[in-house]
C-alpha cells in the first residue's frame, strides 16, 4: 500500500464551502482535490493500492483528515468538483477520533500531522531532499504541502523524516505526486532506468 | 519554446457550457483545464517556455484551437474552474483563421490538427512509444489525446510522427504532460538520470 498525506494549510473543515469556489471559499482546497486526482487516477482505472490522507487544518474545527482508499473508492471522477463533493459530504457528517465512513472508499476523523506520523513511516517530498530516482529504496508513504511552505510546529514533526525531491523545478504538490507514482511503477514493472 | 497539444474529441467549440459541469456541459472539458495546469504551472511560477494547444472537436463548429502561451498568460490560476473560464472567452469571441487573443495569452482560431502538424514537428505521447527517459533527444513538440483514443483519421495525420511513452502505466493525458516536463527539467539542468 502506498500513502500520500497533503497538509491543507488553509482548508475548511466543515462543509460550508462552495464547489464553485474551492480556491477562496474552501481555502485552496482545489490544491486537495488535485492531489486526489493524481494519487488515485490512471488512464481508465483507479490505483487500488494507494490511499490519499488529506489533512485539513483550516477554519472552523482543525484538523480533520479526510481518507481516500482507492481500494473502495466510487464515485470519484478526476474533476475537481467531484473529489470537492465527496470531501465536503465527509465534512457535513458528525466527526469522532475514529474513521467513519461518509461516502464508499471516503472517511474522515479528528486529528491531523501527528497522529498520522504514528501510523506511517513517511518520507517528506521537497524540493531540498535527495534525488528520488537515485533512490536505491523508494518509501510507501509520503507527506506534502499544498501550495504554503510547513509549519514550524510541523518542521519539527518531520524533522527526522527522510526527505526525496523529484527534480530540480519545484513543482506542486499534485505533479509531484504524479512523479512519484511513475518512478514506482517503472521499479514495480522493471522497467529500466536509462540508457543515456 | 515547449508544445503541447491535446485533442478534446468531444471539447464544445462554443462559450454554452457550464464551469459548474465542465465534464458533461463541456464535453469533458475538465481534461483539457487539468492540461493547461500541468502544461503551464510550476510552484508559485509559470512556464514561459511553454505554449498549450486545446484542439476543439466538438459541438458547434469544430474544430477550433485554443491556445495558452506560458509567455503572456496572466489571470490564469492552477484551478479547473480558471482555466475553463478562459477558454470560455475564447469561444465567445468571433473566431477567423488566424489567432485572436480573447485575454492576455490566450487565444483562438479555427481549425484543428491538420494546421498545427503543418507549424510543429510533433511527436506523438502515447503507450505504444519509446521510453522517453531512455531517448538520446527529447523533442519539444508533443501531441496527445484526451481520454478517448485518436480517431482513425487523427491517427493517418500522426502515423509517421515518433512515438513516446512515459512509462509502464497508462496515465491520464496531464499526469502524462508532467512526467514529460519532469524528464526535460532534469535534462536542462543536468540532473544525472539514476545511479541504481
Amino acid at each position: 500500500m502506498i500513502s500520500f498525506a497533503i497538509v491543507g494549510h488553509l482548508a475548511r473543515t466543515d462543509g460550508g464551502f462552495s464547489l464553485n469556489d474551492l480556491p477562496g471559499s474552501g481555502g485552496r482546497m482545489d490544491v486537495l482535490c488535485r492531489c486526489v486526482n493524481t494519487s488515485l487516477f490512471l488512464s481508465h482505472d483507479v490505483r487500488r493500492d494507494v490511499d490519499c490522507y488529506l489533512v485539513l487544518c483550516g477554519e472552523p474545527a482543525a484538523p480533520k483528515t479526510v481518507r481516500f482508499s482507492g481500494n473502495a473508492v466510487r464515485s470519484l471522477s478526476p474533476d475537481e468538483r467531484s473529489a470537492g463533493a465527496l470531501i465536503k459530504k465527509a465534512l457535513d457528517i458528525p466527526t469522532g477520533s475514529e474513521f467513519r465512513e461518509a461516502a464508499p472508499g471516503v472517511s474522515v476523523r479528528k486529528g491531523g500531522l501527528l497522529r498520522l506520523m504514528a501510523e506511517h513511516t513517511f518520507a517528506v517530498l521537497d524540493e531540498t531532499g535527495s534525488d528520488v530516482r537515485t533512490a536505491e529504496t523508494i518509501p510507501d508513504a509520503f507527506i506534502l504541502s499544498d501550495h504554503l511552505n510547513f509549519t514550524d510546529d510541523e518542521e519539527s514533526l518531520v524533522t527526522m523524516c527522510p526527505r526525496y525531491s523529484v527534480g530540480p523545478t519545484c513543482l506542486h504538490a499534485d505533479h509531484t505526486i504524479t512523479v512519484v507514482l511513475n518512478e514506482l511503477d517503472r521499479r514495480r514493472c522493471g522497467w529500466k532506468s536509462t540508457n543515456r
